[in-house]
Formats: C-alpha cells, structure tokens, sequence
C-alpha cells in the first residue's frame, strides 16, 4: 500500500450515507462507532487482535486526491465532493493492543468524532481487523499445538499476494518464528527462511538416476548447514543420498508428502544410524493445528505451515463488526434480530487472580469508572492509538506484540488452549446489565 | 500493485535453488512448469479461471531494482545478486482463458523458458490464480443459483483490503451485476454499488422514534430512486415509514436480517398494498450459494452477497500448484506419494457435441497433434498470454471473459450446474496413457 491512498477501499454506501448527512445537517453529530464481533469462529476459546498499526498506517493514507475523486464523482454530489478534497480524519480512536486476546463482545475497537468522519473508515477498519486477526488467531492455536517447536510460515501461494504479506505478518505475531514471504521480509523485518524445491531435484534428474547431484549442487552453493528436500523419489534412498552428499553435519532435511509421522520416526532413526544426529527433520504438507499437535510425539523439528495459516484454518475471516453505539452523548442500538448491538461507548478491563490466570472481561461504559472487584487485578484493556486524527508516539513494534501475545498465552486458564470445540476461555460480563447477546 | 516490483512476492526458496543453480550450471536448462489443481474443492463440479490477466499484468512488474535487491543480499552471493539486477522474465507462457472452465489436471498455465526465469515466478503465479479462481469459482455457483437476478458483492469488510479489490473483479467476472468496492470501481471498471447504511438510521433516531428523519435525509439527498434499509427497528414499520417518505416511486428497499424468504414475501405484500408495486426488494445477510437458491421462490429482485463469495465459500484457494515437467525436451515427474505429478509438456482440447454440451476434456502431449475424434466439435484450450517475455496483444478485456464465462455455463452438462457434491461435470482423459491421478 505504501503511500497510496487507502481511501477508496470503501464500500460506496458510506459515501452516499455521507452525501445524505451533509446535506440533511446530521453529518457532524458526535458519534462513536465501535469494532466487535458476537462470536469466535468454529467453536474457538479466544481471538486475537491483529491489524491494529496496519490500520493506523493506512489510515495517515486516507485522503482524496484526484484519482479518488474521479471515481466517486460519478454518484456524488458537488458539496459532497468538495467536503472528501478537505477531508483528513481529525477524531480520536482507542483499541485493545495488538496481540492481545478478544472474545464475543470485547470493544475491540472505538472510533469517535464526526459522524461525517468515523462513518468513512468502516471497510477499510474490517478488512484490515477482519483479515489480520482471521489469520492470528490461527496461527496462535498452531503455536500452542507446536509445543514450542519453530514453524516456518509458507503459505503465500495459496492465498492473495498482498494477503499473504499481510498474513505473514500476523503468523509471526503469532508466534511463528519466520516466513518465506520476502515482501514481508522487507516490509515488516520477519525473519526469512527457505528451504528446497522439488523443481531443483528435477532439474538434475532427468535421467531419473541422479538426485546426489542435485545434493550437490544445493550442498556447494548453500552449504551444509541447507535443507535437502528428501522426498521426491523414494525417501530412505533420498536420506542415504543427502548425507552421502553432505555428511553427518548436513543442517537438515525435509519431508513435504506421505505420513508425515511415521515417516519422521523413520527418517530420524536412518539419520541417527549415518551419525547425523544434529541434522533436523523439517515437515511439511496441508499441516494444521490438529495434524501439528498429532505429530507432538514424533521427531519433528521444524513445521512448515502453508495454506491453513493463511486461510485462518477453516475460518477466513474473524466476523468483525463496525457499528454506530453513540451519538451526540446518546446510545443507540440496532434492533434488527440476530444482530442486535448493545449502545454506549464502552471500555473494557480483565481481570486475573494474583497467580496471573484471567477470569473474566468486564465491558462498562465508557463514562463510568472501571470496575475493580476486591482481590482480582485489574487490567484497561482500550489504549489509545489516535489522538486528533494524528497517531499516538507509542505504538508497539511487531515484536513488542509479539512478545505481549506470548505472555498473554500463559495467562489463559487452561481449557482455553484446547484445541477442541467450546466456549471462549473466559467469559465477557457487562457491567450495567445483563440484556447484550454475545453469541 | 501498480508499478510497484512485484519481485518480492516471492517465496525465499525459489531464489536460494536460483543460485544453487546458477552455481552448477544447470540454471540455463529449457523448462516448463504448468499450473494445475490435483482436485476442485469440496465436491465442486468445475472450478473458474480467474486472475490471468492480473498475473500478465504482474509479470511486467517483476524486476530486483535496489529495495528488492537489498533484501535478498542478505542471503544470497554476488553472483545471483547480479543476476537478478538483470533480470527479466523473457520466456513464453499459455494459459487458459479467463473465465474458462478447469478440472483436475487441467493444465491451465504452461510457462516456459530457462529454469531461472521460470523458477522465480511459481509464487507470484499461484497466489494470484488461487486466489482470484476461488473467488470466480465461488460466485460462478452463486450466479447459477439466482437464476438471472442480479447480485452485489459486498465483501471488501470480510477480506484484506487488497484482496477485497481481486474479489470483486473476480466476481463481476463471475457474473455478479456491480460491486461495493470503490477501489474495484476504480481499478477495473466493475459497476459500482452502494445501498444504505444502519448507521445512517442510528445517526437520526437517538430518541428512537423517528426513523422517518433518516429516509427523509436519504431521499432528499438521492432521491426517490435510493434504496431504504428498512431492518433497524420493526420492518413492518419501516416499510410503512419508508413508502411514506419516498413515496410508490421509491426504488428499493434492503432487508439485512431475520429469515430472508419470510420477510421477503411480508414486505412484497406490503409494498404492493401501498401502491409501490414497482420498488424493489434487496436481500442479504450472510447469503452464500445454497441460502441464494433457496430464496429461489421467493420475491427477491436483489442479492447482497458478502463473506462468503470474497473467501470463496468454504475453499478460500483453489489448491492449485506449479510444477516443473520438462528440462531440456524430456519428461520430469515427482513420486512423492500423494503428490504425483505428470511430466512432460502438455495442451488441453475440450471437446463437445454439436449441440454444444460438453463431453469431456483431453490433455496431451504438446509436441503431439491434438485429439479430434469425429462427430465432436474440439476447442482448443491454451492460448498465448506472453511470447519473449511480453504480453501477447490480444488479452481479453473483463467484459470479454465475463461473457465467455457466461455462454461457457450454457455448455455443461446439465448435472454440472448442480450444488450439491459430487464428480466433475466432464472428465478430464490424458491422450496418452492411464497413469495420471485425477481424483
């Protein structure tokens, strides 16, 4: 995206919805909009918050210029038009951290100024958060099955090329240890990592005889310390090769097809037996976060993680919503049925024993004071990220969120990192009443 | 993307097998890779090509200039470094048309050139062809299952920002009437649409009596012919207040929640006992393929379609790889298990009756004659897309290949077109042996 506009990553409605407000005089009532969702996927324990600095950055792109304003020209009015030429965001927006956990309810997201003003960022907010946190949130339960053995995120080929920059991003937030997305290397500084194609094999075996030169070749322009792709043939023979090729110092191999368990046992066993006993097995192959905990037992050291990281294993998209719950000081809520939303500008805390394992998060509203029930800590969740249309000076690093995820993970109470169906890990109470639905 | 290298959206092993064999002499080998998917998703009948014009169109971006060069001197010798200051793609790819039809093993790319210049592109090519063909796919069966009325795509909130762009491209092509996404508008051309807003309703109805307030704004800024969203509070009475306001003239009104069938046949009663016979009825509200079909008898004159076609409706990416089968004129095939693939060089007929039904599809060997039996028309299915590294001349326009998509869907047979799982709506047959897997 770099430098150029975000702004026509709008649905047309919020500019019409726009070109009515200016012109019937409601377009600057004060009012607040709120990001949430009223579910977790799939039956999933806990959510987490990922997009946040991607949006904050799109968002010092949002303006207008002449390109913009061609294309909206054609169902806009002239005063309309003239307005989008002055506009920058010049409003406030608090949010949870990026890496931090949400639930069915949490306010994860608060935009306030204009109406004029916050209704225009409501796609580009949930593309951003709908996508970024899909992809965290399943990439964290990876990280939770893969028991602290590294993945390596791969999955750029199956999913938009800009997507995937964007989810290699988030894998890593996740607590991925790196990514072969280049593009994401360069923008975002995740660690790189590579390792072997079946291609390179090909191409030196043509007369079906030779993968060793294949070895070769890698081995000699990558040194020992590569991956040799073992499987393309027949997998014993293609161990035999690679340390014959590379010897017992050979820095690892990979197996991308078959039972992947069986086959690491085995592979494990044949290294060990050819003394090369530090080489690690690299495993990959349609791994999600059930076949990665499947494989806890086995010799495995690296999981490659391709498509089901990217697609947020089995759900895309992280059902975020972005909804009008003030205006001019006043609640207000849609009563539609199935989605109804609870009005009032809201904050929200966590509370945790002394031990550190959370018990609940408390929405309040946000001109009230927050709870803090006798011998729980209390933690403010909402942190301010734009101040004036301008960003606040203290947005964490990648690894800043990174780290923060980490240590949250410890803090869940432990059903909440089983990887089967259930409720979300803690409860979200709200602190006026009892009549919001949060699922 | 713009004129922005797409150089990086690469995978970082495609570059270290570059210099390993740039280093052993085997980087100048003739290749072909091909482009094929091993299965449709989920039981599908036909899957869509999509994105080939956006890949051409990428592959004139692809070039190392200093910010990409920089990032890949962190792992790579000096060599490879000059190499690719150098480089640009100068082979020859074919492909299948956009908007054509593909099954399991359907060769749908054919690039080729030397293993350097063809290696590089494997990411960059299936990003884009999985993505935008799971998305074409998706929609293809949601056009077939609402029977000629027109639908929105309105998913850009559902999907990264970027993605959401491809989507409604790849939707339109699909035969989806207009999109949401301004920045599609912009880029492609794709119609623009917008409806109304529930925050629009919210903003005018903080003493929640006065939803009237909210359609008045919207009529007198749009007029008469907008579209009233009518599912805030009481639809019943929004419909009431709405034919009020606009008057029997008005254009449309949306419904966005409860059971869509119902409502749809309360509100056309309604609408007709007020006069407005003429004003429309948009639905949407998590609507994929089946909840569409099943509205089939209903009094829907619009469909609003969101999350499930931008994330392809339970298959988010087509599962299509990029295979090497050829070094140097002879054969290559990986025998991982599972993972088979088929060397050589290939093309693809279709063939039909002359009642123009499909029958089935014959790939061969590209060096040998294409199959044309008698009594069946043959359709030849690759065509051009890049000659010495430039793009052919005559790419086909969106509106072209949406045309071509729609005739194409005349020609299944007719269990083809149908939901539910099942086989491939024609089979795929290789001209010259059984040995393939197309499961």
């Amino acid at each position: 995206m770099s430098s150029q506009s975000s702004a026509l990553f709008t649905d047309q409605y919020e500019l019409t919805m726009l070109s009515a407000a200016l012109a019937d005089g409601s377009a600057n009532r004060r009012c607040c909009f709120e990001v949430f969702a009223r579910h977790l996927p799939d039956g999933r324990r806990y959510g987490v918050v990922a997009g946040t600095s991607r949006l904050v950055s799109a968002l010092s792109n949002f303006h207008f210029g002449d390109a913009e304003i061609e294309v909206v020209s054609r169902f806009l009015d002239a005063a309309t038009i003239g307005w989008l030429r002055d506009f920058r965001f010049s409003g406030d927006i608090d949010g949870y951290r990026e890496g931090d956990f949400y639930f069915p309810g949490s306010p994860i997201l608060s935009v306030r100024g204009t109406f004029a003003e916050c209704v225009l960022l409501e796609t580009l907010s949930l593309s951003i958060l709908n996508h970024d946190s899909a992809i965290a949130s399943a990439a964290a339960r990876m990280v939770s099955a893969a028991d602290g053995r590294p993945m390596v995120e791969m999955g750029a080929r199956r999913t938009h090329e800009e997507s995937a920059v964007a989810a290699a991003r988030a894998a890593y937030l996740a607590g991925f240890a790196s990514t072969s997305n280049l593009e994401a290397v360069r923008r975002y500084g995740v660690p790189g990592a590579g390792t072997a194609a079946h291609a390179f094999t090909l191409l030196h075996t043509t007369d079906r005889t030779n993968e060793a030169a294949a070895f070769r070749g890698q081995v000699a322009a990558l040194g020992v310390g590569t991956t040799l792709l073992v499987d393309t043939y027949d997998i014993t023979n293609g161990v035999k090769t690679a340390v014959e090729v590379a010897g017992p110092e050979l820095g690892a191999v990979r197996i991308d097809s078959g039972d992947l368990g069986v086959l690491a046992r085995q592979v494990r066993n044949q290294l060990d037996d050819l003394g090369a006993t530090a080489t690690k097995i690299v495993v990959s192959g349609d791994l999600d976060e059930y076949a990665i905990a499947a494989l806890r037992s086995d010799p495995v050291d690296v999981y490659g993680v391709g498509t089901s990281v990217v697609v947020g294993s089995g759900a895309p998209t992280a059902g975020m919503v972005y909804k009008l719950v003030e205006v001019d000081g006043i609640p207000v809520e849609k009563r539609s049925s199935n989605k109804a939303s609870r009005g009032g500008s809201k904050r929200a805390v966590r509370l945790s024993r002394d031990t550190g394992t959370l018990v609940e998060e408390v929405v309040y509203p946000a001109h009230a004071g927050a709870p803090h029930p006798a011998g729980l800590e209390a933690r403010e969740l909402m942190v301010p990220l734009v101040r004036g249309g301008v960003a606040t000076l203290d947005t964490p690093t990648l690894e800043e969120s990174r780290s923060y995820l980490a240590a949250g993970l410890v803090s869940l109470p432990w059903e909440g990192l089983r990887l089967s169906h259930g409720e979300p890990a803690i409860p979200v109470r709200f602190a006026d009443s009892g009549s919001w639905r949060v699922r």
